[in-house]
């Protein structure tokens, strides 16, 4: 084989109560990689698109490749020549899981290019390393859904325990992408590092509530669970028109709304394509009537993750 | 109908992780109430077994006999006359939700008597009473389970809401009641008020690995998800021989072992009912080596809590 291309789907991460703990796959957008083998030994990037220059070219600085050098370098791989594009179709900084993306696409290129020596799941701690280079941590909660795709939980990150849970069939997602910017760590740095006992009672609550919602496909329990006491009444502060962008989804069919990742996208979880559609539209018309433009994706939840096109 | 019997069981709250919102029931041991109608109107405590005597007489002081009053005030009776018996098989202040059975066997042969008029779940505000008396708070964990039966999960109490969860048909409870007590108040005034949000984020993610275990029949993953990091570490020094009593029961086919409710009895929860036995002789002999007598009660899950016999 002498190249590959593969796609990774945009993630929510965070997921209402679930903070560091649930991510799942939407089925667009998603970013694409391609890769071509040359005779020259050195993964090379020669083209990005969609990052508006923004991006860093070197290899050993992109997630894109990154993640690439780690996993040729688990492998003993030393002389293989490759050039890499990456094709962007989300924004930067936008809670959309854009770096996972990108991460998880350059892994699962590479892998397919060299015959699939790992399994999906053995790929995740390189796509891992993609996001500590691109955030400063070594989150899954957006690579774990965009490699594996469905709704996934982390339960413990030390050792690493990720698995996904079945969600039911017409379950939507609404992703609303403001034309504004968050800076991740900022928005890290904000958040409290002690929780009262009782708002983690409360939280715990909602998380039980939200799994069990999902597996038993009960729409007004999962309505109910999606609840977040602790990160987004501090996280809401960050993205203006928070609270009425969230009460127009959930005035407009949504089951529940909220931050999407560290933001400033929001999502809103929805009974049918229909409901999602429109609790999509009265949110882009309350971002617009503070005067701030938005994109709307609407999509259903990504079963099976990155695929190889 | 001139007198009913009722059964309520024994029941583990505070399940590993799920501290206030996580409950289950077991098949025995169990409290009965029997009730006698009399033509002089009033409730009246006519005898207790198995109390030692410590039990208050006084309906208006007895949690059993408190929830048939609240109920019948109501129900707007104010002219039955009854007696009640209450016959207790198990120890007060045994962390096995001695009070809860109490309380949901008296309302539910209460309920009996006067035809029904409320469902189950309808009786569950009036058992949550009992508690209060008998505790000081509400709380749902305990009464909840006796109640309705199997796993139950308390998702709020502030609007109440509380479901069910399935569990494996082969999951076993081993039940083990040290000789020793420990005040529920004491056990709840050394919990700290505040958990790190490190500690928030382990905790919620092994809760929603322990409902996703429980719903999919998956024992590896309800046995790597019964931590608790918040409150087993404070409330274990109550209890002498904790961490080798909890690593006998593991080392002896225990899926996993934490204290039940507020101790001093511990669980264990086992795939089958052979498992479930080793772990408890296992718990009993660990405590017996530290000169400490306990009682050990084995049982599947009660599934369909208290009934009318």
């Amino acid at each position: 084989m002498n190249s590959v291309k593969a796609f990774a789907p945009a993630t929510v991460a965070n997921v209402s109560c679930g903070f560091d703990i649930f991510g799942f796959a939407i089925q667009e957008p998603g970013d694409t990689v391609e890769l071509y083998k040359r005779d020259e030994p050195g993964i090379v990037i020669t083209d990005i698109t969609g990052d508006e220059g923004r991006l860093p070219r070197q290899a050993e600085k992109n997630s894109v490749t990154v993640v690439m050098l780690a996993l040729l370098k688990h492998l003993g791989i030393s002389d293989l020549g490759c050039e890499v594009v990456l094709r962007k179709n989300m924004p930067l900084g936008s809670g959309m899981g854009s770096s996972a993306a990108s991460a998880v696409a350059g892994v699962v290129a590479m892998n397919e290019l060299l015959g699939n020596p790992l399994s999906r799941k053995e790929l995740l701690p390189f796509a891992m390393e993609g996001e500590r280079i691109a955030s400063g941590s070594a989150h899954a909660d957006n690579v774990g859904p965009s490699l594996l795709g469905g709704f996934v939980v982390i339960r413990s990150y030390n050792p690493l325990d990720i698995f996904t849970i079945p969600v039911p069939d017409d379950l939507c997602c609404t992703l609303v992408h403001p034309d504004i910017e968050i800076n991740t760590k900022d928005a890290r740095f904000i958040l409290r590092n002690e929780v009262s006992l009782k708002n983690t009672i409360a939280q715990m609550g909602n998380v039980a509530g939200l799994v069990a919602g999902l597996m038993k496909a009960d729409y007004d329990l999962i309505s109910r669970s999606m609840v977040d006491v602790i990160i987004e009444p501090v996280r809401a502060i960050l993205i203006p028109e928070f609270k009425n962008v969230k009460q127009a989804a959930i005035s407009n069919g949504a089951l529940g709304c909220s931050i999407s990742g560290a933001g400033p996208s929001m999502f809103a979880l929805s009974r049918g394509i229909e409901n999602a559609k429109n609790a999509g539209k009265a949110m882009q018309e309350r971002f617009a009537s503070a005067g701030i433009d938005s994109a709307v994706h609407v999509s259903g939840i990504n079963q099976g993750g990155a695929v190889v096109l």
